[in-house]
């Protein structure tokens, strides 16, 4: 579903800002006034300084007069700069054009904290989710999934609640891998409290993303909706313990319905938090042991409709900064990232960062804890896309 | 494939307890040649009194002349007797017409001890194996299954060995249900060493069955054929432990490619106990997690090929020990076995075994302890085929 975006102009980044305070996450409604006026004529409808969308019910016109009262966009846009991050909207290089797939739920804008390009990470993630009071069943095979699928060069991603989130991100982290949190809150909002340092850590070496704008609070309703973006940001969708109806099951349905993957790590019958994984299995969702069958799965797809439309980067095209760290991964056998970091003059945090970027560009491989060179990044094969590696490596297996 | 089986006479059933001796199980030129000439011209022609078949090798006729040297099926058939055994041949009564899915790998014949019909009870078995040295949680749930498989009225089939099988055995003895032991040796022989009280009984209460003569002694090669036995025999198979390239997987696979449903119980994925299951089911075989889940898919399945052909048995055509039983369970509610046994003045054994065949032939049900008429088991509905019965179930379910 190409919603032929052009790159948002200050004034339209500004109404989406504006947009996110003053409206839910998710609300097809939203979107589809959005798709009909634009950012600016709907901030303007709903704050009463325009006409208000034909069909807004009188009850959600008050309350969004009522959340216009304290509405500052450009502050909101400051605070998240503060913290080193940024507000994407559709249309921007950094957009991951897969969350187009949800359509009028489409998310407004995402607020990112984390400096690595959001739409190179996501391209090759996977999301583990699963119960907050996981056994320590689920949380050693989180952890230990989060680790590999690291090691393997998948953006792990999570919704940073405790449990099987939470280790998935842990896990990722200790391997030097790339992770997302995907939060039902602000980026600025240390939810829950104990995870207040995994969040920070994960802005640091990764990325942390919310729709709601800073200091929003996370509600029943905005967990159940954050879910959709989990799914639709990623390949596929891991469900790792989960009782039945829970959240974690939303998210794996989800992403079913999106046409992503949706695998569960079965556990014993005798374990009520694996009793929803097995109701999954039972309903289709692929049984996966370990990160391999996972990466094996996800990385057959190739094809997720933005990777696709993506530009064809070609190497001698590539941001300086990126150049710079592809010339620092050594050839032949590769290098661990103190070395790459070390001969790109560059903390480990952001030679990591860039790694995975190139990762997902297809110039570089990891295998472990080694970087290599890509077997097709050669002189020769300058710009192939990353699209044509791929289809190689399935061939292989 | 229906053979077109008639009722043995006394020679061939002579002749078919002979080959039991004389050759291998499951050999499929052995199938071939009974088909050609007949047991009794082929046992002739593989001891030297007549032509041997053609194409028999040197080798091969030299083996059977010299276990011809101590043949003598009738000493056979009066050790089995002793047992309180037969000998059941293709086109008896009681033989399961199941079995000629396998071909010209069908059993010569079937040495069986215990009193119940096989027929009736293998026309509502299901298999329940897996690994020998399984965990604890293996063990449980095997237990579990075998007692809940026959509290649902289904006949719970294994191999007798450590481990699943005989969890699985003693689950279902300890219910009151219907179990089946298929052995690699003869029913006389007490192996495992350890099992020789469990198999004593299970040909108490339900059926010990063997291709192998009295005496016979299991070999490698007798276990993996067994197990195509116990995979045509039943409706379905479920693993529950099994390492990879463990025999359960065969009989699961063997049981798949004769149209069998393949079940498997899942389990941490920590354990490699459970990571031949976890291959099985990613192969497409179906995810349960108690024995309602089996239940439901192959009470499903309705028309196992004998079941459609076999003979509608109207309740005024019962045999009268059968027709005592069932008149002995009150109405309304039912009642439990001691109930139906006191009501019949037989021994609960005895009882059950009537109770597990009236059940397969649709007139009973069994709910948890209590035995009940089946719904349609009224004055009016005498002599409906079960066939109907099923029907009208899995249109409510």
């Amino acid at each position: 579903m190409p919603l032929g975006d052009s790159v948002p102009k200050a004034e339209e980044r500004l109404a989406r800002a504006a947009l996110t305070r003053l409206t839910e996450p998710g609300d097809e409604k939203v979107g589809r006034w959005l798709r009909e006026l634009g950012a600016e004529r709907l901030a303007r409808g709903l704050t009463g300084a325009g006409p208000p969308p034909s069909g807004v019910g009188e009850e959600r016109l008050a309350g969004c007069r009522a959340r216009a009262a304290d509405l500052d966009p450009r502050r909101d846009l400051d605070t998240v700069a503060r913290f080193g991050g940024r507000f994407l909207c559709p249309g921007d290089r950094e957009w991951p054009g897969q969350l187009d797939d949800l359509g009028d739920a489409r998310p407004i804008g995402l607020w990112v904290r984390g400096e690595a390009n959001l739409r190179l990470w996501a391209l090759r993630s996977v999301a583990v989710v699963g119960a907050r009071a996981c056994t320590d069943y689920g949380s050693y095979v989180s952890a230990t999934l989060g680790a590999r699928l690291a090691e393997l060069g998948w953006t792990v991603t999570s919704g940073a609640a405790y449990g099987v989130d939470g280790a998935a991100h842990r896990g990722a982290l200790a391997a030097g891998g790339a992770t997302m949190a995907v939060l039902a809150c602000g980026v600025d909002v240390p939810y829950p409290r104990g995870h207040a340092e995994l969040i920070d850590r994960i802005a640091e070496q990764g990325l942390v993303l919310a729709e709601l704008p800073p200091g929003g609070h996370p509600t029943r309703s905005r967990f159940v909706l954050r879910n959709r973006v989990i799914a639709a940001l990623t390949r596929g969708t891991v469900v790792v313990e989960a009782e039945y109806r829970s959240g974690a099951l939303v998210t794996a349905r989800r992403a079913r319905d999106l046409g992503r993957y949706t695998m569960g790590i079965p556990g014993p019958v005798t374990s009520g938090l694996s009793a929803g994984v097995h109701e999954l299995l039972r309903e289709g969702a692929c049984l996966v042991t370990d990160a391999a069958e996972i990466g094996e799965l996800v990385g057959d797809i190739g094809e997720l409709a933005p990777e696709r439309r993506g530009p064809v980067v070609a190497r001698d095209l590539l941001a300086p900064a990126l150049a710079s760290v592809l010339e620092a991964v050594p050839g032949g056998a590769g290098g661990d990232l103190g070395t790459v970091a070390r001969n790109a003059g560059l903390a480990r945090d952001r030679a990591l960062r860039a790694l995975h970027e190139l990762r997902a560009l297809g110039f570089v491989e990891r295998l472990d804890d080694h970087w290599k060179l890509a077997d097709r990044t050669s002189t020769s094969d300058m710009g192939k896309p990353p699209g044509r590696r791929r289809s190689v490596r399935r061939g292989g297996s």
